[in-house]
């Protein structure tokens, strides 16, 4: 074992071309959490997302997500859903629901819509009736739910650790 | 298929009795970050942090997390990290280094300590010398790094669906 030395801000790994993952946000009640939404998933590897409203980014947060990541305004997440749908993504919610399935086990789809609720409200009825799948993550402590940022990273990691390249042997995943 | 109906803030998942998760904080550039730790550790079931200096929670952030995680104070953390070590606990840090392990296939013991670093300078040489292990998750773009809440979630995610307790068919995992 010799000494462990720095290497700080690596470049990054590749997913697999057929990925492409759209994050979907209702308008939320912070923009700093859409901004963390934001900075996060331009780190893995998010190209596009859905927005409401008047939100804002706020760059000192979103880092270089803000440039990186193609943010679509509308006025309600419903009508894009459906269009998205009808383009071949699975539409997956996040949300504690009666026949919601546990992301340990839930197997993605490269292309994948992603869809937040709001921090209090959760997804709207509306939203909730067009989706093809609902999961959930595991909550083994209170407070009982995860921040809406949090939780978008928690799953984002899951769908990057399903379609990332194996590591190189001893090594840390890249291609 | 039927519809997707609300079942928010369910009561929490188990992990096996085994399972002592540690987070040990240098100190940080951000409260904020701190009391975001402190939430979702909380969440995955933490029960025990260690934090250094005069770095205070933030109860709207942490919210009863600020209560479950018992937050020990410590002016550095090398000292606290050998003794922890010699009570049998693995000391893995978070970074990137020439030597890390990918989180996505590194076999967390029950009993581990997670060392974070510094928002900017990352784990200081003292805290990286001490280490049985260094783990990093995999960026796909920029910013070519997570921030320091962000990635102990994930972290935290991936601890706790190694030890997780299997779903029933169809559902969230329990126990």
């Amino acid at each position: 074992m010799g000494e462990f030395v720095h290497e700080r801000h690596r470049p990054p790994v590749a997913l697999p071309d057929a990925c492409e993952l759209v994050i979907a946000c209702p308008p939320l009640r912070s923009n700093v959490n859409l901004s963390r939404i934001v900075r996060v998933a331009s780190s893995c590897g998010v190209r596009r997302m859905i927005a409401c409203g008047h939100a804002t980014v706020d760059r000192k947060i979103a880092r270089d997500g803000a440039d990186q990541v193609a943010i679509e305004r509308h006025r309600s997440l419903a009508p894009v859903l459906t269009r998205l749908r009808a383009a071949g993504f699975q539409l997956v919610g996040l949300e504690q629901t009666n026949r919601s399935r546990c992301v340990y086990q839930f197997p993605f789809r490269p292309r994948t819509v992603l869809v937040v609720g709001h921090e209090r409200a959760g997804l709207e009825p509306a939203v909730l009736e067009r989706l093809d799948e609902v999961v959930e993550i595991p909550v083994f402590g209170l407070p009982y739910s995860y921040n809406v940022a949090t939780a978008t990273a928690m799953v984002l990691y899951e769908y990057c650790r399903q379609f990332a390249a194996p590591p190189r042997p001893g090594g840390t995943a890249r291609s």
